[in-house]
């Protein structure tokens, strides 16, 4: 029984679908007609409506429990959907079923690190945006059940000042956690080669809370080709985080931040060693004329600093002394396409049928309590 | 003692530096001012001029057995190299040296599949060039030593009539593979997704050629951020060919082509499991609502027609298993900065110390042998 009844389910990647009085029930009154709304289009579709463009709730984002063969990538309307998409009720009684305990979600309109306000053209209103949806994960959606939905954050990606602040306030206020781009530059912000950051970073050490990285987030799709299938870019998502781990592994970020900690959200496991080893390669071999840490080994930085996780690796839980037993989290991914919902702990004592107890324990549950300070 | 004496390494990735006659010794005298020449330039650096545009020999280009420390990126002259990049007796020499038998290798002034002549102004004369290289390496450095240097042939880019034809001219001149980008799509060519390559893909199958892939030979660098350190694209570079890999296993071009074999060079191999995990997984969910097979997994294509290869790969080669034996070869990379010359025999005899002899005989020998029909 290398899974036990007794080890809890916390998943460091799930999502959540904004309800359409997220912003509404938050904004003041002034700014009520520009906050994002739900409109129903020619179709009957849902769609958020956000400074006269329209962002569709893509199929994918919903489809937990369905067949396989009936994904599809259209529009939908709420009630097409799950409730425990955007009802934290609901979602509780749907982790009950799953056999999962815990769960940290991510935002669903505004990008998996808050793109969108980030892309705004008021940024008065985009911060207001960005606040509310704050308050909502922390006030009503965390809050509906407690030491369950652990509630993350988003900030201001447009001024690192605004950022620092709103890191300080959403910490008081109980977030866990701060979402944020994969990697900058896509969204035409400093890269993390440059000190820009390093305010944001200083307040993330300060208040404790990881940086977390989600695939997808920059905006960048992996790939060399438009016409593509879109299996390919599914495929090949972790390579963003590839690129992004090598970037902060020669960065000299995490020598001037010690205490930052760093999650690498729905990337999976089983690339890790390999990049390991090939950025000690590299560095082996080319640090000497170029302006990286001369002393310390890139895989030394990964296994103080970097969190993976997985729904689903075989490879990644057989090499996992190899990324080593603490660096590892576990994910369910609700309601996503690569979720094993309503079946996650069944799955889960299958790919941990070889693992020790006490590796599983740390991997599902005593892993996320350390990151994320929850006890 | 795994690997043996009688083990012949056979390395399916090292480079040759052009000499300075290659294209003055073989094209017709009215194009001989406008073929590529050697020229010094105002810090005696020599560099190729070709149409008007200089290309320098960049310096990790030949840097085998300099200590790291001293590596750098400056253009170098000829004389700063050591003779067997250039020279191909002295490379048997460094070949005897270092242990290994046989090597096939790729261009450097047109790079790695040709781009420099696909970019030329003049298609009759890049035609020539191409024409010229392939002579060069089937005529002249090749034929010093049949059996030891196995010829690589490239192709015209920009016509696929012409591409064939040149296939079947090399081949009939003892060319054993065909050196093709990594990717068409970045060199502004039509991407695996069409059937353009469709009449190349089946000359290649018909002459028994491998369609093999460098990384950066489709000019593409790796990376989110243009002010990061070289050590993240250095790093990173095998990220070019998991798109390649995705592209094809996910393209149709399999299916339509059942013999053709892909080489995927300088690659490494410790990414490959979890690559066809992934794939496999994004097929199992995401396959019916694609233009994709719905019947043959990825990882069955992989085995049956894709080939990847390591200079030092430690991962790789403890999770071969999840890669095939059949599917892994052996690289020097000589005279690149990856390479282990003049130890690569001292350095693989460690690396395959708890491997089954014939299992590291398949992996240094045999499949190279059975790959590129060399007896």
């Amino acid at each position: 029984m290398p899974l036990q009844d007794h080890h809890q389910i916390m998943s460091v990647d799930d999502h959540l679908i904004e309800h359409p009085r997220v912003w509404q029930d938050r904004l003041p009154a002034k700014w009520l007609s520009a906050a994002p709304k739900i409109i129903e289009d020619e179709n009957r579709h849902h769609q958020w409506e956000f400074e006269g463009r329209l962002f569709p709730q893509i199929g994918l984002n919903a489809v937990a429990g369905k067949d396989p063969r009936d994904y599809g990538m259209e529009p939908v309307r709420y009630e097409d959907m799950i409730p425990g998409c955007y009802d934290a009720g609901a979602r509780i009684q749907d982790m009950d079923l799953d056999g999962v305990h815990a769960a940290m979600c991510y935002p669903s309109f505004p990008g998996f690190a808050g793109r969108v306000f980030h892309q705004a053209a008021d940024k008065d209103l985009a911060q207001l945006c960005v606040e509310a949806w704050n308050d909502f994960s922390t006030d009503e959606w965390a809050a509906s059940a407690p030491g369950r939905l652990i509630p993350l954050a988003m900030v201001p990606l447009w001024d690192t000042a605004l950022a620092v602040k709103e890191i300080q306030r959403t910490a008081t206020k109980g977030a866990r956690g701060i979402t944020f781009p994969e990697n900058p530059t896509p969204l035409g912000l400093p890269s993390f080669h440059t000190t820009h950051w390093d305010t944001v970073f200083s307040a993330l050490e300060d208040a404790g809370m990881p940086l977390c990285l989600h695939f997808g987030s920059s905006s960048h799709v992996p790939g060399f080709a438009d016409d593509a299938p879109w299996a390919v870019s599914i495929s090949m998502y972790a390579t963003n985080l590839m690129w992004t781990t090598s970037d902060l592994l020669f960065s000299g970020i995490l020598q001037r931040h010690p205490r930052l900690k760093v999650v690498l959200a729905e990337g999976g496991i089983g690339w890790i060693p390999y990049v390991l080893e090939r950025c000690d390669y590299t560095w082996e071999r080319h640090r000497w004329y170029q302006d990286i840490d001369k002393n310390v080994r890139p895989s030394e930085l990964f296994a103080k600093h970097f969190y993976g996780c997985f729904i689903d690796d075989d490879h990644g839980v057989t090499n996992r002394e190899g990324i080593g037993i603490d660096r590892i989290t576990f994910e369910v991914d609700y309601p996503h396409s690569d979720s094993n919902w309503p079946n996650t702990r069944k799955r889960a004592a299958e790919v941990f049928v070889d693992v020790p107890d006490e590796e599983v324990h740390k991997i599902v549950e005593l892993n996320f309590r350390e990151l994320f300070n929850v006890r």
